[in-house]
């Protein structure tokens, strides 16, 4: 220490800054990470490991647990997020029964497993759910989650008690029969275990762009349990959720899908052992003059998706708008009282929703008890089970078909108010519900239709007298995918889950044919899906990679400032006091400041975040001797040539980013914005024949896009 | 035209090159495409479709034909790929029998289709194959299809001949017994099928970017004909295959996929209406305990695909360096005349290798007659049909155990010395030979051990005395999912593959745990799979973006000039003359030069392709008036200031790209990688504070990445 001291002092001062202090390279709540950046980091971090591991055993092997940590996280991430959704469906189940009765032997056995029924108890019980849900006050779709896979940081939303809360109000929700899924909460409780074990290693806790590769994963864990369809699941979380998807998270979403989902049967919350939640067995093919009712069904589907992410999309900004958003308990007690008192009279809404599905995807075998398979028997038939041929409807179909009826506009119109209630909520079963009913009920009318008028054209070719043409459970689960495409846009991961669910290929072609059509009708009417819209009413910084950007405007036309605005804020390399640093960041907010030779020559040479440049100079004055007001900052290798009277000046090179990324002002937008998305950027500089012009940022480029779009550009709120 | 001409005569001149001349905007062979190029020219094309739609009803229509064209293309990839695929099942399986007999009947029938067996004709036909093979000189790999998607020209290489020829060849390919499968190759058929299609509409064939979208949808098109799995197709595409690869695309693919999947099965080549290509249905469940013998296959497959790797790249480097490489037609004659004489003898060997492979995945069932099941019957059972109890192995299974114990080697040698032949081949097929091969030793082994010793701790538990424990059939699917991952490094694919071959998730334990076995043991050996190590035998320019670049070295030590090296070839915007730059165009064979606003200040403005270069010069001293060699070139909007007598000067602003990609020399080559990765970039230039320094071309960065690997960077041969 003495020798340090006795050694040129300027020069000791300026090493100083060079090892790391606290909180550097971390973000501020409610801003946007620098994707670039964090894998730079990663690189380095993984680069030291590497080296020091061969210094001795103890770091060779802690160099292999770093290396490992990955698949130990999945690992953890799917058992946990496996015993979470077996547990809450558990749990569910038990509260629903709870309705009806309680197991006098052991009260925690739903009424299945208690295989006791009373009807003594009455359903008054129902009308207590809105209570329970005072506990949950905490917003949930999955539009936050694909904001903070973009690279949002939204500090607690991912936290430990967000888990236990929403675990806890999930199972109340679901129970409570309002109109909403499971699999969006499972969703962000599988983000909230890949949080929570990513916190566990250092690997992933302190670097936002890996944690949010396991992030990615949980959430393909979350859709694997939700539907007991691992594939579809990781399709999902590449298609629909995430933002960087790497090929090595690709494997290891897999990965944690799979113990997740295989978690899940081993817990064997519905008594079947089967790993999906509809399981699904026809009989019959289909024939190729069916396309066209699949068709219609999934112009069904599409209109549906306008119609409800418009009226839901409206109805949540007058929420937010007005002073209905300030009572979101009362909100909720008022929708469940409603719902209840409504759904109970008609058996297809006072069953679940998930019962309702299952009920209306399946065959009619022979020996099914279900109103919608009273038909009437043939009664010389002796036929073996499965291969039942179509009979006429009996009476019970015919009540069915209105109550179908009232049920399906019962859900359509109670989902839209229900989605976007400060509640966990999903969207896939309330929209597969509305499809699959509106399916059933084109099936039967299909069936009848080929059944007593086996004579016409159309019918001729492939539906003889006593044979098994329509399904009309298929109808259902065409509808149901129909409806699921056209509210969130899915396309592949759409047919693979149903694909999962079916266990067959015989059946992709209807389903596809309908997953596409919906998709174009609901495209026609607007291309965001209901994530996207929640996202922009949100106001997310969230630069989607669907949307293609094909205007004519180039970076000179978005960057700041402004023709007649104030000149850029820059800091010059060697000529600023610490004052004039401090008072620019005083007078204004900007992330970050270019940094230029000199104001004259405007030639850059780097870039300093806001966020480093505060913790240096408060580090600086508290830690450095001879660090004042006056002392001149410097950027440069070597301090500046300053008068022999002069305070000590501060070397701030180590914080300064050499490598700001720049683009020409004759650039494209178009290309500005791909770079913005596939590097994930956070701002970039613009210049021209290597003069500073000006600065982009991720807010500058989102509001341009929502401008070209018509849009109101300061709907985009963060930074 | 006159009053024009009376207009100033400089001004109608300089506006003549804004029109776009010929070849403008395309690329030499054998050289990579610039991704952010190809896009913004889409862009301007589809900005002007949709200005112009709103002119006319005419353009109205043309502008929905575009858009629709992709569906189109994916539509007839799919149509044709499937018809071409059942035409080349049904051609191998008759040039297959032709080795038997020919149906007399009517010649274009195979074997089974006729119904007719003779004993006369002999297997002296046999021999005749190779010298069918004279027609295919093709060599054929995935690799090349992998480097051509990621931007690389190679002109022919997928043209209508290629189609023809390959079609052909595979059939007299597959049919000659030679060790190799059909799905590279169908591959390549129906890539050669995009091209053509993509041809047909000018959205594809003039944007080198577009072709390949449609092009990475036409190969998950060939696997999924190859194997019959549309969704493993895909992945495998996306995992494997392709560069680029947008949501948009994935959509598409499947869609072509499916269509391809659905052509095959409704000209049902194998007979038996199913879609995949080895079906297998299983009776029992698996237990925790098989997952040793399981992970030991996956040892096995990683050992083999190692193996595999370095001795086939061993012997393709003879091939290309010795004498060897100049007679491939003798080549391929001796293979297969000695793959012939050895595989006679051994009836798993004789047979071809899919019935192999199917054989092998095959539970014995009660009523089997195959060698393979064999077992001695307990003649009081009378259990169904379906689950029969392990039983001991009978002489045939013994035998059985040594012809597979002599088939594997022999097919281990030969398919080391078969692939990379210059003749169709595919690798899957031979691959998953291997595997089920010693899968269903294994498999044998442990079924035989576990009736034999019912009482060991390891069996008591799981496998009481006449129960079914152990499926040696799924040894073999484990095996051959573990070898072809040895080979491929395939994650996801191969196991989606897998779970559509088998259709359930029941499985998917058992194939994971193999294949994630398999790929870690390999990549211990060596990171790269077969594809890529083709690709870098070949040295051609593909930016993989599975390696990770973890380096830390800087733009500058990349860049050229290097120190010491003459300095850096530009042009200036407004001084130099025709003749001056078409000196620099003969003197140098850059592909493109910066150009600078002087040669003092060094400050960057734009980049010119040398090809453009060339073009505008020729055209416009061709068509232009008053264009000499001391004719001044300028790249500024304005023409420079020029003594009254000097010749008319050469506007060239229009091929200028005023936004060339530029980095700070202090750029992590890291993120340079990544750059050039994601954006798809051709070069990149290096500045220091606004002065150019130098520039990176792709080959750089390659070469780069080599000499940090160890590698030659020599190897790396094309731009």
């Amino acid at each position: 220490m003495v020798n340090a001291g006795a050694m040129s002092g300027s020069g000791n001062l300026m090493d100083f800054l060079d090892e790391p202090f606290p909180d550097v390279g971390t973000y501020e709540d409610f801003h946007t990470i620098d994707w670039l950046r964090e894998k730079s980091r990663d690189t380095d971090r993984h680069r030291k490991i590497t080296s020091k591991s061969k210094e001795s055993i103890w770091e060779f092997i802690k160099s292999l647990l770093d290396a490992w940590s990955g698949w130990v996280v999945m690992l953890l991430i799917g058992l946990l997020a496996g015993t979470l959704a077996g547990v809450i469906d558990l749990a569910v189940d038990w509260m629903t029964d709870l309705k009806e009765g309680v197991c006098l032997s052991a009260f925690w056995y739903s009424h299945e497993q208690c295989c006791w029924t009373s009807n003594e108890t009455t359903f008054e019980d129902r009308d207590k759910c809105p209570l329970w849900q005072k506990w949950s006050e905490l917003l949930v779709n999955q539009s936050e989650i694909k904001t903070i896979l973009s690279g949002f940081i939204i500090r607690g939303y991912l936290g430990k008690w967000t888990l236990l809360i929403k675990t806890v109000t999930l199972v109340l929700v679901v129970s409570s029969g309002l109109s909403l899924g499971k699999e969006g909460p499972l969703v962000h409780v599988a983000c909230c275990c890949g949080n929570f074990f990513s916190s566990l290693f250092s690997k992933y806790s302190k670097n936002e762009g890996k944690r949010r590769e396991v992030l990615s994963a949980a959430a393909a864990a979350g859709v694997s349990v939700a539907f007991g369809a691992p594939i579809g699941g990781v399709l999902f979380s590449l298609e629909e959720v995430s933002y960087y998807f790497p090929l090595k998270t690709l494997w290891r979403s897999f990965f944690a899908a799979l113990v997740a989902a295989f978690t899940l049967r081993s817990i064997n919350p519905f008594g079947n052992s089967r790993l999906v939640l509809f399981y699904v067995e026809y009989h019959t093919p289909w024939y190729m003059a069916e396309l066209f009712p699949f068709i219609l069904l999934g112009v069904f589907g599409g209109l549906w998706g306008t119609l409800f992410i418009r009226c839901n999309i409206a109805w949540c900004r007058r929420r937010k708008t007005t002073r209905l958003g300030k009572y979101p308990v009362l909100e909720v007690i008022v929708v469940t009282a409603i719902t209840a008192i409504i759904a109970y009279p008609n058996p297809y809404t006072r069953q679940s929703t998930s019962e309702l599905i299952s009920e209306l995807f399946n065959d009619c075998g022979a020996l099914e008890s279900s109103q919608l398979c009273d038909y009437i028997n043939d009664p010389n038939m002796t036929r073996p089970v499965d291969d039942i041929p179509d009979r006429p409807a009996g009476v019970g179909v015919y009540t069915a078909m209105w109550q179908l009826a009232l049920a399906l506009i019962f859900k359509i119109v109670v989902t839209i108010f229900t989605f976007g209630m400060k509640i966990p909520s999903g969207l896939f079963i309330p929209s597969m519900a509305v499809g699959a009913i509106a399916g059933r009920m084109v099936g039967i009318g299909v069936e009848q239709l080929a059944y007593h008028h086996h004579d016409w054209i159309i019918f001729r070719n492939w539906c003889r007298p006593g044979a098994d043409c329509v399904t009309p459970g298929l109808y259902a689960m065409v509808g149901a995918a129909a409806c699921l495409g056209g509210v969130t846009r899915m396309t592949v991961s759409l047919v693979v889950i149903m694909f999962e669910l079916t266990g067959g290929l015989e059946y992709i072609v209807p389903l596809m044919a309908a997953a596409v059509t919906s998709k174009w009708v609901a495209d026609a009417f607007g291309k965001e899906g209901i994530y996207e819209a929640h996202i922009h009413l949100n106001g997310y910084p969230f630069l989607d990679v669907k949307d293609e950007f094909t205007h004519r405007t180039l970076a000179t036309d978005v960057m700041r400032p402004r023709r007649g605005e104030p000149p850029l804020s820059v800091l010059t390399q060697d000529s600023m006091t610490v004052e004039d640093v401090e008072t620019l960041i005083k007078e204004t907010d900007y992330n970050g400041f270019p940094v230029v030779v000199s104001r004259d020559s405007e030639r850059l040479i780097g870039f300093a975040q806001r966020r480093e440049l505060i913790l240096a100079i408060k580090n600086a004055r508290q830690r450095q001797e001879g660090i004042v007001s006056n002392s001149i900052m410097y950027f440069t290798e070597e301090p500046p040539e300053l008068p022999a009277n002069s305070p000590h000046p501060l070397k701030l090179r180590r914080i300064l980013n050499l490598s700001p990324f720049t683009v020409t002002d004759h650039t494209p937008m178009e290309t500005v914005v791909d770079i913005f998305r596939k590097l994930g950027l956070r701002q970039c500089l613009v210049t021209r024949s290597g003069r500073l012009l000006g600065i982009i940022t991720k807010k500058d480029v989102l509001r341009h896009m929502a401008q070209m779009a018509n849009q109101d550009p300061e709907s985009i709120m963060f930074n």
